[in-house]
């Protein structure tokens, strides 16, 4: 008989509970908020380990001060709802204050693959991504460790840095779950109005008419790049951060035509909210 | 029957012996070159601990360009023979290129402990120590990992890295070994010639002298400082870094008089050959 999920909020139990675990141990880290995003995650760990922990942590180290910390929704009474239905063992689900205690001061960078796209809108954002992961790896000591594509410059820098410090840990990417309309899931999705929730497809409708033509044969980068832009200009409420056709292995933009794989990103804000959208062509994550 | 050292230089190789090893696992981290500090440290995990693992590995990201990376003393063969010995399980010694591969591009950092002391001499030589470890640790997966005091402020920082990153990791400091006039072992006392040899004994002797007037009662911290500067400046061959009566929370200088415990440390050149030693008072590491 399966025993119960387990919601741990300190480290000396966590790590008591999980010299227990069956092994394969997968993890799935998440902020909460949970939608079918990470479910597909849970999913795909649930079928591929013997125990599944799911971490829920809104890590502050990885929002600059003007960012959205504060009113990123919570819901944790619900998340924990969905996560018995997927039949996880244990929610990790420290405070700030266990992850971040008084004279905190150690920091994991990756410096080359996070200088470029949303690294280079959010410059201290990945040192907090790489530095909370670092601390669930070694909090959990999974063997397996669940990514989204959505955020797919997080899951290629996380599998850099796991690769570079030598965790024995294999990263996971799944594909990006999304609304019937196109719409990538994501919880921030939850702060847009009903016109900017309408605009929002903008994002996959522009990366599909990329998508398309890459299809179709076109192969140069700038080409690629301007019908992302042409489709984006037609929505009022979006304004363009970035859009990218780059090289997998570096996330530097392809200059003149593609020769392997690239990921093909965007980021916009509609309204206040900054969203962020991709495929791959060519290859995979 | 005890099985053979092994000798390991491939990371895939080490996972599959690691999984077999008897827990809990010692860890030694070394650059090599062993004497008995080393063997001081091997011998207390080969009480403690069920399995040894020593690492032998020269780590370049600690040595700044114009430090002595090249003419870093080595001698694997009678390494492996002081090893076996000591009835250690396994040896990682890993190649530059298996740690560092191209395209390696992630760091672990520890902020305010390395802005002092060692740190503020040699910016960059923590940020490599910190790294190494990371990928030591998990490389080998020790439930303890052993290091000198000599190197205090690395133990230090080690220290707060394994509990800030969340390692399940024990750090053990164990005490400096010295030569019978005093001088505290390290690998580098191989640089110096005879009348530089017998000129490094100012250091010990420094330290002694302050630790006899704290034990006399004296605990005002620029007092002891000052004595340890009289003594170092009695040996024409010596060139003084710093001297230092450091909080042993922050390794920031205690002010006026000493509430606590003290690491009283000094960093000095002789001839050409950069020596650091320490003792601590009204408490330990």
């Amino acid at each position: 008989m399966k025993e119960l999920m387990q919601v741990i909020t300190s480290l000396p139990e966590l790590r008591k509970i999980r010299s227990h675990l069956a092994e394969p141990v997968g993890l799935v880290p998440t902020m909460g908020y949970l939608h079918e995003g990470h479910l597909s995650l849970i999913r795909k760990a649930r079928q591929e380990c013997a125990s599944v922990i799911v971490s829920i942590f809104v890590n502050p180290t990885q929002f600059a001060p003007n960012e959205d910390l504060r009113r990123y929704p919570r819901d944790l009474a619900h998340d924990l709802q969905l996560l018995k239905q997927e039949r996880v063992d244990i929610v990790w689900n420290p405070s700030p204050e266990i992850m971040y205690p008084t004279g905190y001061q150690t920091w994991v960078t990756v410096e080359e693959l996070t200088q470029t796209l949303e690294g280079k809108m959010r410059p201290t954002h990945f040192r907090g991504v790489t530095t909370v992961v670092s601390k669930l790896f070694n909090a959990t000591q999974p063997q397996r460790a669940y990514f989204g594509q959505k955020d797919a410059q997080q899951a290629l820098v996380v599998r850099r840095m796991t690769q570079d410090l030598n965790f024995p840990i294999e990263i996971i990417v799944c594909p990006t779950q999304r609304e019937a309309d196109g719409l990538a899931m994501s919880s921030r999705n939850v702060y847009l109005n009903p016109a900017e929730r309408q605009a929002a497809t903008v994002l996959s409708r522009a990366l599909f008419r990329a998508q398309g033509a890459y299809e179709q044969g076109e192969r140069n980068a700038q080409t690629l790049r301007d019908l992302m832009l042409s489709v984006l200009k037609t929505e009022p409420l979006a304004n363009v951060q970035y859009v990218s056709c780059a090289k997998i292995e570096d996330l530097r933009e392809w200059e003149g035509k593609i020769q392997g794989t690239a990921l093909l990103s965007l980021a916009v804000f509609v309204g206040q909210t900054h969203l962020i959208d991709n495929v791959v062509v060519g290859g995979s994550l």
